[in-house]
């Protein structure tokens, strides 16, 4: 044991805490048929919680972690700490890049040695947990040879380069049991056009996603391949900007039956969306995969990537989740970060746990509204003119005989209440 | 003739007036191998020029149009003033929504009538003028029917009124040689997810463009079918977001290779993207096919529809259009309104002038880029490690092969500039 | 009685009603000291609520009101509906604007007559009412006459005409025993820069508003005068643009101990703050007054003025409110639209129900929060250091004798946790 | 001499050139009565151009610097490295920040002995050189102890810490002869108004200002001290938000006759203003002082400080700039980053230098458009009725005494056109 969370103990349920307790949060509870802890499938980022060192556009490091450089020693404590705070929110996944995990070498094969060496370690750490891998990725946008790309770089090396390490990403995935393998294109999109070929670095982009999806084939990978949208920063322009673009993405590449959504809150926000519509979008199209429930300060523009907070938007977000059906291979990752005055450990045991509270609320909000059923009525009464008479045939007819339709009846149709304010008044019962 | 312009001469290329004549648009002036009339191909919008009353959210009509009322007579004299307009500043097209050009009657009956009389009434008015159609369309948002959507509407018969509507305004623009047919679905989207059936709407969406595409063919019709995207406003969520998700909604539904986009300069901004990558990208995606340009204020959050103004901006987005082939069936629409302010006939006339002219002046610096070809040279030279030796081969690998060339090569690619700042340098030497 | 809201009974407390009924606004139970309807003073807006057609940009009326028309007898009976309403609701305010209440006339003296006597008539309905007015406003944005503004209108005669009617406008306060009248500088702005006179027009408005505040004086009005900022829409710039930039005027004008502000969450948001901003800022400088409750979409750039439905948000405004003692002639409106495809009479008591409701969980929030205390004992200690010692002499201290001190005693300050995310979960346990 | 710019020769005026040279900048060319680079005076930021290493929040350094490192010798050289630029670029002016230019030490005097020696040693280099200081600053933002603030940190010894710094950087612009002192305040705001005492850090923020206005003046200093405004970012909220902002707070505090604005072009579009919005206000204020020339990507929420590429935008802003009399200290500032893929030392000097050009442009077009006067007599026509007769004495008059007038006279005021159009035309026959 290191003596990092040295006054911190195991988190539990207890409904009136003032301290890290759960009031809400309770993984045996039955909600729905299953258990909190098997919908809500939470997950804790290595990435923000343990290797993010606070700085921002215009300052630098402010948290002092003792694990922090570039030796195998100290990505061995870094690992110890993790799975110390896993079992202390006693979380069922966590999700890493290649970069957190392991320091970077001095060449491509320097680095997969380290990284094959620490996913060993983890691997024998998950032995001794509770805690199992939701998803795997690569980082390939921080390092200064992914500045202009990865798969979409100008220079076919680096497309090389990126192609081998998720490789690599994709192997230890499989290896530790992971149940999804994500990929996030920070960098495959422009800063500016002048200097861009959209229509090859499109199609880079496009070969590279049949590669990894041949190769979960070729391997046996029996989880998800997920994109992760994002429309811009670090980029100007992303290629994978929404849920809709990467749909449109798919279906070029012919890959809409191979690769579902992870959809962070955040990033739908920058993109001009509502979380729960990027989440119902995917339902609709059947690519919905996962989510990474943090949130985005609506008034900052760029990815603040704060957790969760606010009861009555998740629970509009699991609402849709589980008419998606729930997860199945997905999860709740918490792609968030500690704000950068939140020194102490404590803040980040606080942080995952009021964020798994609020999720827990949110989602027992969102299942008794499904329960209850008046939501999901009302819509389908809106819509019954579809199911029945004329308006049932009428997808199958075309523009002449409407038309002459029309006329001969003389309809002259009346709008209805669409009633917003009424079923905002029963979310709110609920929330 | 009317007296509305009576002040008013016809405008003509004087590149020292300080009045209303064009000092930068020539229209036989021979660029690029095409005289400029034939390559900008701009077009009047009847709407916001003879049918906006100059309203905001805030305050109602400050226009006083002496054709403002719903009477066929009126409908006449706004079209002779149009046509006054057209010959003044000598456009070659106009385009109208049917709401534009007649009066409402009491029922679909009348108004049918009431259309097809004014539509033979501007077959008239076209007989002795220069002035040929761009595109027709129909207005499915402004009526209180339509406001909870025409296609996407939860009630059938305001699908088949939609229906009827868009047949008959197909009929006139193929009757009137238009070049095109627009559909703009402002109310197909939703104002609250709480209400709405995404998949259903988005289904109904496909079904109906698809009609449109039917129907074309069976008439006959030779010009192209447009959709024109835009995020949001007036609904809160419009399912034509931008040119990547209708392409998206295209692959969906069978018709990418039937519908093109009509973008626009201030759609493309309130979706977060520059016009100049819409262009790119539909260009890229092969369903580029017309414009409108009318900017955005980048500040306000709604649809400002501005006469263009800044020449640079014009000049990138006439540089794409170029690359793409330049307009076949499409044009330059001023989809702009005239500032509520401006009340008097000659700041209409003025307007347009100075929209004309600053069109000009970027389509020539375009054109004198592309000439150059320095920017296009540059960026043949980034990606030409693609076009010969290993480059060439790499998206006909696999992974696996892929990681093992990088370790066995050790390669370590480096980054090279990208060189932005001196390629908008070169782009000032033109604009 | 009229027959508009014939199916409707008054609503009442009722913590398991899953209808219109209150489950959560109990007006006289006894929070922090005082009832819930004393601390809350809920307002409904005669505007929105009675006058408003449904419009938006780009489509027309949707409501179909029965008094809807610019006649005296179509005024009263909108008033019976209101009061009627207002009965319904147990709504312990109004407000209106001058062009709500009456019709417009052909001239000024037309006008001023329709008002004084429908103020008489509203002035009768008050008598059989507990309704009173919170505040009475001018509307000087609508008519075409302001649309290059009223006070600060290039044309002194409109400045003239504005004058005239706010003093008519204050008044009629006065004699209805209104509490406040404000001020909304809607078209108190510019559209270009390029036809704009900043500095005459700014010195207009301040006049203008020294002219009000003696004409308080005169006639002895004993209510405050308030501002309400908003940054844009409807006009590109307003000299008003939040609470920072109105204290600049206010001290530039010699006007910062007698005016203050109504806050509206919609154009807070707008102006790029959060609501709990601008409404501390306002405690902090001594000038605030009331609120207006009404949410703006985060992704819309626009004026949405919704029903207030998140009560986490509204807990945290109302705790600002609570620091800076509570309401005293101010009170909580709801400058609220109903969607305008909320066509039902029932449509539009739901909405103002469904946000009391989440003002009055809100407000036990906020006050429980207060109570409790955590928050404001972690904040004082937070700037403990100040308190004390060498910190409470700081301030009055040199920059010279500060560095000299720094160098001698070698300090070297190190950062502190800000605690954010556990903050944050404080407040949860009260939401 | 390094050989950092080894190929580059110095710059020169070229009308013709299609490289490095200015093709419009000419320093000794006579506009509007003074010499250009007398108007326009350039200024380089030390700490983009040779501080910053190419980071952004998702990935790190790219640029590859021989001079990057915290020690004296690689800050000797990188002072001889800017000076060459200067030279190269012949601008008469640049500007510092207390840690571009000094390693930092292990305690505050080490720090502050660095940097009194490279202090010295940049005015040696200065006497070889034509380039002057246009002002000096001090980073109190970047070190992790400013993380809460500088002068409103919660801790006092934090606000010691920097009153002592900017006592040292006054002293150091003093003695360099610069011509302004400049603070920003990019830490003094909040993250969340959960943990912070508003009222409290305005007051200390206030009386910083009296302290480095109290000790300019103690130690002579004849420069003037300019605050930069900022709305957000790094902070969630700062309390320098725009100039309107800075305005109230400079009353509050007694200084608006001591304090002037610099101006940014970012920092203004990041508020919601224009350019030339914050420039207009801030001279009718009588506080406008300097700029800082780098534009804002205006669909980006962040600060993209990138070189200004837009010539119209430009000259407008430089309009306002002569319009207020020209600069006096202050001048134009390049406070810009190179694209964080421009690795090149060519790249660094292309920046500059087309935007020096673009500035130099936008200056001619607004001497021209001034010189012209159109623009000035519009405006002074639309508001000439307030120059004579009634209008003249309106805003000595009373609400009582306009308001009979107006029924008396039986006025009603027509709206006349705002021009918008036509004058938008004017400006674009000179950009």
């Amino acid at each position: 044991m290191t003596d990092f969370f040295k006054d911190i103990s195991p988190l539990s349920y207890d409904p009136d805490s003032t301290g890290l307790g759960f009031r809400h949060y309770n993984p045996d509870e039955v909600i729905a048929g299953k258990r909190m802890e098997d919908h809500l499938r939470f997950a804790v980022a290595y990435w923000h919680s343990f290797a993010w060192p606070g700085g921002d556009p215009f300052g630098g490091q402010t948290f002092d972690r003792p694990w922090f450089g570039e030796t195998m020693d100290l990505a061995r404590l870094k690992a110890d700490v993790a799975f110390e705070m896993f079992e202390l929110l006693n979380v069922p996944f966590f999700c890493w890049h290649d970069v957190d995990i392991r320091p970077e070498g001095d060449s491509f094969s320097e680095s997969q040695r380290n990284f094959e060496e620490i996913v060993d370690y983890l691997i024998g750490k998950m032995e001794n947990s509770k805690t199992k891998l939701l998803w795997g990725t690569a980082n390939l946008f921080s390092h200064r040879r992914f500045m202009s790309g990865a798969a979409t770089n100008p220079d076919p090396e680096i497309f090389a380069w990126s192609a081998a390490t998720v490789k690599n990403c994709m192997d230890a995935t499989h290896k530790m049991g992971g149940q999804n393998y994500v990929l996030w294109g920070g960098r495959e999109g422009y800063e500016t056009l002048l200097n861009t070929d959209l229509k090859r670095e499109r199609q880079q982009a496009g070969r590279f996603l049949q590669m990894a999806v041949e190769y979960k084939h070729k391997i046996g990978f029996k989880g998800a391949i997920l994109v992760e949208p994002k429309p811009q920063e670090p980029s100007k322009h992303q290629y994978d900007y929404d849920v809709a673009t990467v749909y449109g993405f798919l279906k070029e590449f012919g890959l809409e039956n191979e690769v579902q959504m992870n959809i962070e809150q955040g990033h739908a926000i920058l993109a001009g969306h509502s979380f729960e519509h990027e989440l119902a979008l995917a339902s609709s199209l059947g690519i919905f995969g996962s989510i990474d429930m943090n949130r985005n300060d609506y008034q900052s523009g760029w990815d603040t990537d704060q957790f969760p907070n606010n009861v009555p938007e998740v629970a509009l977000a699991y609402y849709e989740v589980l008419k998606a059906g729930g997860f199945t291979t997905g999860g709740t990752n918490f792609d968030a970060k500690l704000r950068r005055q939140s020194l102490d450990p404590v803040d980040l045991v606080a942080a995952h746990a009021g964020a798994m509270d609020v999720c827990a609320r949110g989602f027992k909000a969102a299942a008794a509204m499904l329960e209850d059923g008046t939501l999901e009525k009302m819509r389908a009464e809106r819509y019954a003119g579809w199911d029945a008479g004329d308006g049932k045939a009428l997808l199958e007819s075309d523009f002449a005989s409407i038309a002459a339709q029309v006329v001969a009846d003389g309809i002259n149709p009346q709008p209805r209440s669409g009633r917003q304010e009424i079923l905002e008044n029963i979310v709110n019962r609920f929330v």
